[in-house]
């Protein structure tokens, strides 16, 4: 798929936070020809950033030069976003569009809104993420193909939310808006669940003193997100608890389920839920 | 790594059952010039594998040809292989090798030592399976690479075992010896506790009517296994129940830990628990 013409009144951009989405975030709007302002608790990320001219300025603490931005995102783990989206929509005086990254949306629109500062802020949950985390892992064109969650604060304007949908299709994502209370119930189940699935394991097999290169193909695919950003992940598992606590829970029933029937070998039952879970994998 | 020669003294193979491991073995050995006969209970296998020239013969049920193979290789889920490496034992009058290839060792090495038939039986677990199965899924050079477990019966002959290790290394694998019950115990966390993982997850999801194609890409890494063969799995957690089920109780209370300190939003803690999981998985 083409990605749509880049929304030309998008001039000026400041991104707050350099890691794998916000540092390929600014290497895509760099090359859309955006002027693009940046910071990063990591100076080295952003000696990097203006070294490769993906950064064409830099952001202070006070994000004053955000006053300058048409566009502003807020790339940082989701604990942070309230605080900084106060700041943030308070400095960006002429930008009509602020967005945050993070994977869980209810807590910062939520946040945003009761602020009353909700016109111009519109939630985005890219699903481009991955294991790796940090500048070192960005890159340009991350988010062409990827499907990406759209969530508007109740007040946010339509001209907010139309140009949040055209910005990601510009990048060749596919956006679609969702109520932020609904995509975090469903990305409880569909991305929260199977990274503490991953981290359980890799606890698991620590606590067994199995260590990871033992793991043949399969045990490497389950134990991948092991080795995403703890810092990230604690803030999603906080935010987002109260969603993931019954996923946890069902899941803790189907695993007990298949302990109880391999103990009995029964085998009629093991070769059922075996056929279950693959039906559910082949019907896509 | 350049395989090892072919030996020479294997001019003649039986692979009993052409699967995604037989299907491939019985490739690669043509490709050293291997006269192999073989059979499934897809009799489409059958002709598709004579119809490339993979199977030079097929072998009727009741392994009569086997009588004129070097090698005897039994490549069919793990409850059939006791049953059927008896009678091929008997029947391959000439072969100086019988092994299987099935995923745990410590049933099958028992039933052959107890029959009597362990001077030329060597089980084997190539760590080279997935999701996918059937003579569809086989290919030329699946094992090169791969770490294959070598489980001599207490009984096999210094030259079953010397010859066993030989076939392995002559395919660009890595093969190494061990005891068929230390083997078992291990699988039992790398592979077993991951499938059953997996399966859990599908079901789980299947439960709550959330279809696969919802997952991002992390997701989707934790679900591949679920859509393994359920005839192979149903035997696998049925033979390997003893070393399963404790490696399925500690992942529960790994589980239920990190349900508890996200119930009480406790961010030390869930913190300390990414950062357990993704140290173990750094340290490869």
């Amino acid at each position: 798929m083409m990605p749509d013409a880049w929304p030309g009144e998008i001039r000026t951009a400041a991104v707050v936070g350099l890691g794998l989405v916000g540092g390929s975030l600014a290497r895509d709007l760099a090359a859309r020809g955006v002027r693009v302002l940046g910071c990063d608790r990591d100076a080295g990320a952003v000696a990097a950033a203006l070294r490769e001219e993906v950064l064409a300025g830099v952001l202070d603490d006070t994000l004053a030069a955000a006053a300058e931005a048409d566009l502003v995102v807020l790339a940082v783990p989701v604990r942070e976003v309230p605080r900084l989206a106060a700041a943030a929509v308070r400095q960006a005086v002429r930008a009509r569009l602020v967005m945050d990254v993070a994977s869980t949306k209810a807590a910062v629109v939520n946040a945003v809104e009761a602020a009353g500062l909700g016109a111009t802020f519109v939630g985005a949950h890219p699903l481009a993420g991955g294991h790796r985390s940090g500048w070192a892992a960005s890159r340009a064109d991350l988010f062409r193909g990827a499907r990406v969650f759209v969530c508007p604060t109740p007040s946010a304007t339509a001209d907010a939310v139309a140009l949040a949908l055209a910005v990601w299709a510009a990048l060749g994502s596919v956006p679609e808006t969702i109520d932020a209370a609904e995509h975090d119930r469903l990305l409880a189940w569909t991305s929260h669940l199977p990274q503490l699935l991953a981290t359980a394991f890799g606890l698991t097999l620590a606590d067994a003193a199995i260590p990871h290169h033992e793991l043949g193909p399969g045990g490497r695919d389950v134990a991948r997100l092991a080795g995403s950003s703890p810092d990230m992940w604690t803030g999603i598992a906080a935010t987002n608890a109260d969603n993931l606590v019954p996923a946890l829970e069902a899941m803790e029933r189907r695993l007990r389920m298949l302990r109880e029937v391999a103990l009995r070998r029964d085998e009629a039952a093991l070769e059922r839920a075996f056929r279950e879970a693959a039906a559910w994998h082949a019907a896509g």
